[in-house]
């Protein structure tokens, strides 16, 4: 096995990938989750996205949210753009960390952002600019990148371009994201085993979907590879529009339960994450899909 | 990363452990789970216990359910035991496959079988005798291998102590068993590295529940740790007493996508499983925690 890293970063993506399919709840209740998430010793937080509010309503209300932010010390909010328009509008906002998500296949990425990926991947160095100049950092997310609902099992080529595209201008961090919860370990384990030497001392996350029951044992395999950053969400909050009714992030408690006993440090405190995860389910109104909600904590002693 | 094994043989638990802990259901409905289950192609399925009617009335009726299993040819029927007289049961309602089962904690094991895991482990010979004289194989399950719901960790060394004694009077295959789902991928390995070296060419099973969610993940750690047999139920069906509204086993469904991925072959096909679980969920009358019945397969192309 492996030899496992001591640390592994969660960025707790639940008010942002876990809303988005959502019905929109107030700003009251956003601002009740992010206390709770918060509290559970969690460092890096996906705020929300700067994209369409017509196609994202349950976040429509970013610059608002954006301004809640301010009175969280110690804690990096970052948000999710799909243009340069995106990104200029989270550095107006306050954002310091910007996420530039890059479908990794054309038919996802045209649905998604209106071009493919070609074309989105050239964008990567006017966002960096547009970063840069607003003092942000920015974080190249790519999407599809095992499958597609569209077009099937997403060439590993197609990921690994953009990935060099996205180190060659100089991003400062590098994820790679399941994004309709199809991975599974050999397949996370063979594709970042080519990613990996393309990205050298960048730092690299993933983001993976529990969609299909596989999640934290891909979250596993890609700690087994060599990735120290993990995307999850309180509660396992978020879905699939291409599965009704799936699960869907990863629970930041369930993954939190095994790192640990994995003995790896995440700083998340366990109980906090099941509390928080009890406040999403409240402000979300129907039941969430995390495991420890449920069951609870095994007895340590 | 372990080389994994060409094949793993499932062992479809939904009509015993998935079934354990409901309201009871009709013979016919159980009937129509069993046709259901048989077409998905496994050949090994756990179809009962000869336990308590009154501690579990969901299987009270064995005896006239085990009449039933005789016209599926090529399909291994097994049952499960906790006494020399539930073997004795087994056997003359005409099963040939025997699951014997000891708790690695005390506590669990009187809770369970009403006396401690010494007395339990004892009583391996007499049962092996009885299987023998019946003509039937004996499969000693090692449960609350990891956790106990009352005594916290089990001390590694009480499951090996099980183990070999199984292996001195010569079983015929041993099981491992995460009996609350508390396993993670790392103690799964490190208990099966102890155990390997025990069983020798033994056939060794695991058994998991995926009570706090990383139930796939420990079933994938016990593969690569060299176990060629795994439990699962149809729909995830089952539960846990100790944590009520929980997952219950594995949902084989769930596992046969992550071991196909894996190109591990299985003999089951992933859309009778997922048939079969939409079965399961229809006779059980209640939502079930399996993935894929909701999410549906991959687009493979």
């Amino acid at each position: 096995m492996s030899k496992l890293p001591a640390h592994v970063t969660i960025r707790e993506v639940c008010l942002r990938d876990g809303l988005q399919i959502e019905e929109p709840i107030s700003l009251a209740a956003k601002i009740e989750l992010l206390e709770a998430v918060v509290a559970t010793g969690v460092r890096e937080v996906e705020a929300t996205a700067f994209v369409s509010p017509s196609k994202v309503p349950a976040l429509a209300d970013a610059e608002q949210f954006a301004t809640e932010l301010k009175r969280f010390d110690g804690v990096e909010f970052s948000a999710l753009v799909a243009s340069p328009n995106g990104a200029r509008r989270a550095l107006a906002a306050g954002l310091n960390s910007i996420e530039y998500v890059v479908s990794a296949a054309d038919s996802h990425s045209r649905a998604n952002v209106g071009r493919g990926t070609a074309e989105a991947t050239a964008a990567i160095a006017e966002v960096l600019e547009i970063a840069r100049d607003g003092g942000a950092t920015l974080e190249v997310i790519v999407a599809t990148a095992w499958d597609c609902p569209f077009d099937g099992p997403t060439p590993p080529q197609r990921v690994l371009d953009i990935v060099t595209a996205a180190c060659r201008v100089g991003v400062d961090r590098i994820a790679i994201a399941d994004t309709i919860g199809t991975a599974t370990p050999r397949r996370v384990g063979a594709l970042l085993a080519g990613v990996q030497p393309i990205v050298g001392d960048t730092p690299l996350g993933a983001h993976f979907h529990n969609t299909r029951g596989a999640g934290l044992a891909s979250a596993y395999a890609a700690v087994q590879a060599g990735v120290t950053r993990l995307d999850a969400a309180i509660g396992g909050l978020g879905g699939c529009p291409f599965a009704p009714g799936a699960s869907g992030n990863i629970a930041t408690e369930d993954l939190v339960y095994l790192l640990r006993d994995s003995d790896i440090e995440t700083g998340v405190d366990l109980t906090k994450a099941i509390e928080a995860a009890a406040v999403a389910q409240r402000v979300i109104g129907h039941e969430l899909p995390s495991s420890l909600l449920r069951a609870g904590d095994r007895i340590l002693s």
